[in-house]
Order: structure tokens, then C-alpha cells, then sequence
């Protein structure tokens, strides 16, 4: 490797007090004079405390390298009248795991899944976990888990589109998750795809897709009431679809000629290996892939299509608590992904 | 560097044998002993040949390490009627070029930007040139240039939309051309704009940009020849738009607003820091800048909107050159920028 002998032993001492090495004699060899020291690598002894925030539900999770989930604890997200803040459920979580983790290994950084919006819960929870904690939108993080150990693995370019009460999602080019280093990600649902004759998005936008796949859409286009639970009821949707309610069906069949518009734009724009459906949108390819592929094919070309494949998300619920984990391991291993809410880092006013 | 005395040694020869270094004995300093042979390098004397294969117009060059243009030549393309070849034309171009370079120089590579159709013509040009020639996408490589030395230069996330015959464009991420390995490259001009309104594309598909922006759409839009020379007719309309002419001022609107609805998409998907309108769209953002603008403000938020800026590209005529003189030297510099012509790509038949 090049490396002399001093930084060797740096590096190591660093690494084994991190409790990712070990040291040991080697068996006496042939040679004679002093028997070596080598040093063993202890994955299993690195772990990071992973955690999604999300509004009425906190999970957190113990993760070793590898995505192994050690240990995995939920809690309901405190509401303001039950008098606890969310920031002490997340550090007792975090706590609890430490304290029961293996009597020697270390946690080595930690990661947070969050929704869109902006949030100080953060700068306490650093403060209370006496450690920092990178930040990412969940969406995104679902993304680089799916592409690292889902649907995705073994693929350099992968868009993965996650519905739920909104639609959001995260693009993976060459391996690595597209998004600015000052923190700018993109915002796959407020891809415009009906932007002149589309309904009002709650950015301020006209036709984003959100307002074509979003809770509200997908459950008011059914005539349903939007404000059930998102997941289930999609799922509801489209099982009495299959059963024969034509109400459902029809709403089923046009929001499967928006999902296909946007993957098929996704495709032209990004030319992904793979594209990946998740949450709401896994259940609603699973009832209307047929439409889907059709608006694809209508809207690709055959040379552009073919190399993209469709595919389910296989990790669900725990999709963005892996990708937090992998966060926490980035910044440890000094490999930035470069993901961050987009709220923490806007620059300022306009200087064009 | 880490490197031993015998792989320098084997480097420099390689450099030295390209004519990119020159061995120098060392100025006798205060030690002792015999003195060093020092290695300075040349890089005025490497050079590629840069091809840019039009319709209507053949252009050459020699470039330089660094994007200096050191020769640049021209020629119509050669109609069947004419009774020769391209290929000739260009290896003659190339052969010409090579023949006034400085003795000593030495051409390390060479690089031709091309429309989107597949042609056979590079087969026969690598015949002739007795080299590789290294192939991309006009609007990808020119993409390339501007971001390297043009409107993007000193940014690392970069959209770069060309107007012409057709729309077409580059996005570059993190400083790298967006582009599967496999060759599969984005298609901008086919971003989809108005799936359910629009008018069919030659692509197949309905409402692509390309149906708004490209030469046909613009002219046709303003009541004139959609066949005339479309950079000049296109300016011309800007041109009589300023001076009343409603009709022209009419379409000049029309096409702001979808320019305005193409930018926010790419800035909502890609979050570049940099947009860049060349070619037809250069002289249609010229004229239409308010309404592009408005536009754009309607169509993202304002925290999203401010960190990408919107430029006119800067390198004019010469940008698929120059783009294809970064790929000629990519290709020698063992750092491939991964852009092929698609149609040399396709993986075959779906297997999904």
C-alpha cells in the first residue's frame, strides 16, 4: 500500500480504539526472532444507532456494518398534550440499545430519517446523544438502502419513488445518490407532469405529481375519504378494484397512467437500471402494472425502455431506518453521501 | 506517492514516448554525487483531433491539453450526389491538421460528436485515422465543454439544454456526464411536458419538450417556415417580436412558458446549480427572459428556485467540438466520461 510503518500503527491504534480491530500474536512461523503482531478486523463490534422520525410513529435501530439489524425498538411519536417531547422517547430508545449492545463493541455514529419538513428536534437530540447525527429526508435514505442491500442491489443507477401522504424519492447515478453538496436533493414528487392543465400543490406549484399520486389524490379520486390511513387503504383500493368496484377500478387505472408517465419520464431523463416502487405506489403497480407498462411504452422507445426494470421495494417499514444506518456509517468512514433535509441548508437569498 | 523508482521509471517512458514529458539534467545544486534527471512536462505538444459531424457541416480541430484550440477547419458535408464519402472528407480534415502540427507533438487521441442517429461512418473513420475515435452525443459533449470551460466552469451540477432541429441537452452531477455505462444517455428533448395535451413526438411518444422547443414547434408556432434555417429564423422572431410583431411575440410567449416549465422540472429532479440555454433556446431565453423566469417561479419553491442559475452557454459553435476534444482526451487519460452514442449501446432484447 505504500504506507510506512508509523502511520500503519496510527491507523490501527485509531481503528482499535473505535474497537474495530483486534490485536493478536501470530503463531510462531518458521522464522525465527520476535513473533508478529497482526491485527484482526471486528465488523461485528461497529454498530450505529439508526432512527426514523416520522409523525405518529419513532423507530429506532441498532445497526452493524453490512445493514445488520441488531436491535430494532418503536415508540409512538408523543403527541403535544401527552407532555413528553419527542426528542427524550428518541434518546431513551437510543440509550436502551447501547446499554444493550454486546459488552465491548461501539457505536461509531448515528443517522436520522426525517419527512420534509424542517424540524430543531435534531441539535437536541446531538446534544442528548452527546454525538452528531447526520440528517437525511427518508425518502432519500430509503433510496440508498433499497440501492444498497433491496431491490436495487447489485445496480449503479437507481430511481426509487416511495408514495405515502406524499410522493417523494431519491436517484441514485453511477452508485452514489444525486443531490448538491450545499445540500439541495431533488423532489421527485413535484415533478411536473400536468403543469397546464394540473390541479394546486401544496408547494405552489400546478400538476406535480403529488397531485396525481399522493394520499389525497389516490384516495379522493376513488371517492374515498382521503383522510384514512394511507397505507391501508390504498391497499383496500386496490384489492376492491380486483373484486369489481368500478369506482375503484377507474381511479386505479388513472393513477397507473400517471405512475407510468412519471417512471417513463424518469426513464428518459435519468436512464435508470432499475426504478423502484414503494409504499403506496408498490401497491397501486401491483394492481394496475398492466396500465403502468403501457404508459411507458407509450411514452418511451423501445432502445431506452427495455433496459429499465420495474421492481417492488423489499425492505418496507424499515426501507429508511437501514438508509439512516448507512448514513451514520458514511460519515464515519469518511465517505459523505452528501444527504441532507434541504431545509437545513438553504443558502440564503438569491445573489444571480 | 507511494510509488517505487521502477513504476516512475515506466510512467515516464510511457509519458515521454507520447512526447508529454522531457527529461532535463538538474541545475548541480550544493550536494555531492551525480546529478538528477529531472522530468518537466510538455503539454503543449499532446494534442487530439476533434470531430463535429453535421447534416450540413463538417468541422475539425486540433485541441490542446486544456481546451486551446490549435486548428480548426471546415467543410460541407458531402451530398450522395457529390460523389464523396464523409469519412474522406473528415480523415482528410484530420490528416491535413496532423501535418501542420509543431514536429514533436504528439496526437494522443481523438474524439466526433454526432447528431442522435447511429451512422457507420465512425468504423470507417477509425479505419482511416488508424485510431480510436471516441464518440458522443453532440448536446452531451457540448454539455461537457460548457461545463468545463464555458457558462458552468467552476460548477459541479450542471443542466445544459441545446434548442436546434431538436431539443436535446447534458446533465452533469458531482462533475460527471450523467450516462449508464452501458451507454444509455438521457434524452432531455423527450422530457415529457404534456403527456395528455400534447401533440405527437417523432419519437413516438406525445407532449415531449421537443414538441414545444424544437425548430418546427417554434417556427410553425409563429406562422413562419418551419423549414427555413432555424437559428437565424428563430432569432429573426425574437428579433421581430421586440419590434410588434404580435404574432412572433404571441409564440415567443408560449415557448418562454414551456422553456420556464422544462427548467423547473430539471431544477425540481436534478437540482443543478447551473442551467445553461444554448442554440435556439439561447436566443428564445434572450427574448422571453421575464416569462421564463415567471414561469419557473410559478413551478418551484422559492428555497429550491435562487442556488440554480440561468446562463447563456458561452463557446458558441465550437462546444460539440470542444466536447469532443474532452472525450478524445478522456479516453487517453484513462478517466472515461462514459458517453457513447445510445444507438452503439443497445443491450439487445428485454430480459426482465
Amino acid at each position: 500500500m505504500g504506507v510506512n510503518r508509523s502511520t500503519i500503527m496510527d491507523l490501527t491504534r485509531e481503528l482499535a480504539a473505535a474497537g474495530l480491530l483486534e490485536h493478536q500474536h501470530a503463531a510462531a512461523g518458521s522464522g525465527a526472532g520476535r513473533p508478529s503482531l497482526v491485527v484482526r478486523p471486528r465488523p461485528e463490534r461497529a454498530y450505529v444507532l439508526a432512527f426514523d422520525i416520522g409523525t405518529d410513529r419513532l423507530a429506532a435501530a441498532r445497526v452493524g456494518l453490512g445493514g445488520q439489524l441488531l436491535d430494532r425498538r418503536e415508540a409512538d411519536t408523543p403527541t403535544r398534550a401527552a407532555g413528553r417531547d419527542m426528542c427524550d422517547v428518541l434518546a431513551e430508545l437510543g440509550q436502551q440499545m447501547q446499554q444493550s449492545a454486546t459488552p465491548g463493541s461501539a457505536c461509531v455514529g448515528a443517522g436520522a430519517a426525517l419527512g420534509a419538513e424542517p424540524t430543531t428536534i435534531l441539535t437536541d437530540l446531538r446534544h442528548l446523544l452527546g454525538r452528531p447525527v447526520a440528517v437525511g429526508r427518508r425518502a432519500q435514505l430509503a433510496a440508498v438502502a433499497e440501492r444498497e442491500r433491496g431491490a436495487g442491489a447489485g445496480f449503479r443507477d437507481v430511481v426509487y419513488l416511495q408514495g405515502g401522504d406524499r410522493v417523494d424519492g431519491g436517484i441514485v447515478v453511477d452508485g452514489a445518490i444525486l443531490g448538491r453538496r450545499d445540500g439541495q436533493t431533488p423532489a421527485i414528487g413535484h415533478m411536473l407532469v400536468d403543469p397546464q392543465h394540473g390541479l394546486p400543490c401544496s408547494c405552489g406549484s400546478l400538476g406535480c405529481l403529488d397531485t396525481k399520486l399522493g394520499r389525497y389524490a389516490l384516495l379522493a379520486g376513488a371517492g374515498r375519504d382521503p383522510e384514512a390511513g394511507h397505507r391501508d387503504a390504498v391497499r383496500a383500493m386496490v384489492r376492491d378494484a380486483a373484486a369489481g368496484d368500478h369506482t375503484a377500478a377507474r381511479a386505479l387505472a388513472i393513477a397507473g397512467d400517471w405512475l407510468g408517465i412519471a417512471v417513463a419520464n424518469l426513464i428518459t431523463l435519468i436512464r435508470p437500471q432499475v426504478v423502484i416502487l414503494d409504499g403506496t405506489l408498490r401497491h397501486l403497480y401491483a394492481g394496475a402494472a398492466e396500465r403502468v407498462h403501457a404508459r411507458i411504452a407509450h411514452h418511451t422507445t423501445p432502445d431506452t425502455r427495455w433496459p429499465t426494470h420495474l421492481r417492488p421495494g423489499i425492505l418496507g417499514q424499515d426501507a429508511g431506518l437501514l438508509g439512516a444506518a448507512e448514513l451514520g456509517f458514511a460519515a464515519f468512514l469518511d465517505d459523505p453521501l452528501h444527504i441532507t433535509a434541504a431545509s437545513a441548508s438553504y443558502p440564503g437569498p438569491p445573489h444571480q
